[in-house]
């Protein structure tokens, strides 16, 4: 980072920039955030905040965007726990297989959902989001250590250009982050 | 929790409430979110919405809300890593002593600054913040377990109300993660 470059700066995206290039942008400055850091709290909490203002500055109706995580804790089911996020109080614990998160979760495979009323065992944890991405973040042995998970207030929120960048996005945070 | 309240309508604040009502809300909230749940980066990541939305609820310009917590792995210094947050990215770590926070954590005493540039040794995370409050949060032992920390893009963001309240809600903290 140059000397005069504030750690807020990161989250100033140019107006002119494509959705592509905001997302590289994203991956660019997570990875340029996380050199020589491999706490995952904190790189998971700046990470929230990239996602949320890269898709404001695109004018995506973003309500939330952030991480549940694998509860290592809880040993009798298979349970996401709420990491950290930017947007409203969410729900703390989703069982995998339950919901759009809890899906990927399980699945292993990304959500892509335009319109959440659609998909089947749909969680609410905010009654305005309308559409969601989820993607699972899958540890060298294809275990789910959490999700990435971004919701919309528009239908149609995402599509397989936000796929294939947050993919991108979970490779990195397990080459990055020490869970 | 009623069966229809979303997780995200505690986030929802009255306009008529005063400062004193919104920031007891936020410990009810944060209390009742926290029944049963002792995940620090869960409960810690929702307190910072909850902040985040009551401030600016009160139409207090709040830039960044959110927690730096004692990095236990780090056994040479002590030093605060980067936890839950709501605003744009932020420094990840900060060495004890250092700058507002660091002085919270060192000092064991509430930063309440007026003006950051009048602030001896003010770290800039963000160039646009001009006041600030850090509210070290103690264990029954009296070490420092981390702070919260709010900053504001107005002079004179904080007072002692908000002291007393995040004060409360440090010690609401302690009571209900395991760290």
């Amino acid at each position: 980072m140059e000397d005069d470059k504030h750690h807020a700066d990161y989250t100033t995206f140019s107006a002119s920039q494509s959705r592509e290039e905001v997302l590289q942008t994203v991956i660019d400055s997570y990875e340029a955030l996380t050199t020589g850091q491999d706490n995952w709290v904190c790189n998971l909490a700046n990470a929230s905040s990239l996602l949320w203002h890269a898709y404001h500055s695109l004018n995506v109706n973003v309500n939330w965007a952030g991480f549940y995580l694998t509860d290592k804790s809880v040993l009798d089911k298979q349970e996401l726990i709420l990491g950290p996020f930017q947007g409203k109080v969410a729900c703390q614990q989703i069982l995998f297989g339950r919901g759009v998160c809890g899906s990927a979760a399980s699945e292993k495979v990304t959500q892509l959902v335009h319109d959440v009323n659609k998909h089947p065992n749909h969680i609410a944890c905010d009654g305005e989001t309308k559409s969601e991405i989820v993607v699972p973040i899958l540890d060298e042995s294809n275990n789910t250590v959490g999700v990435i998970d971004i919701d919309c207030l528009d239908y149609e929120g995402f599509s397989e250009v936000d796929q294939k960048y947050l993919e991108e996005l979970a490779k990195l945070i397990i080459k990055t982050c020490k869970f």
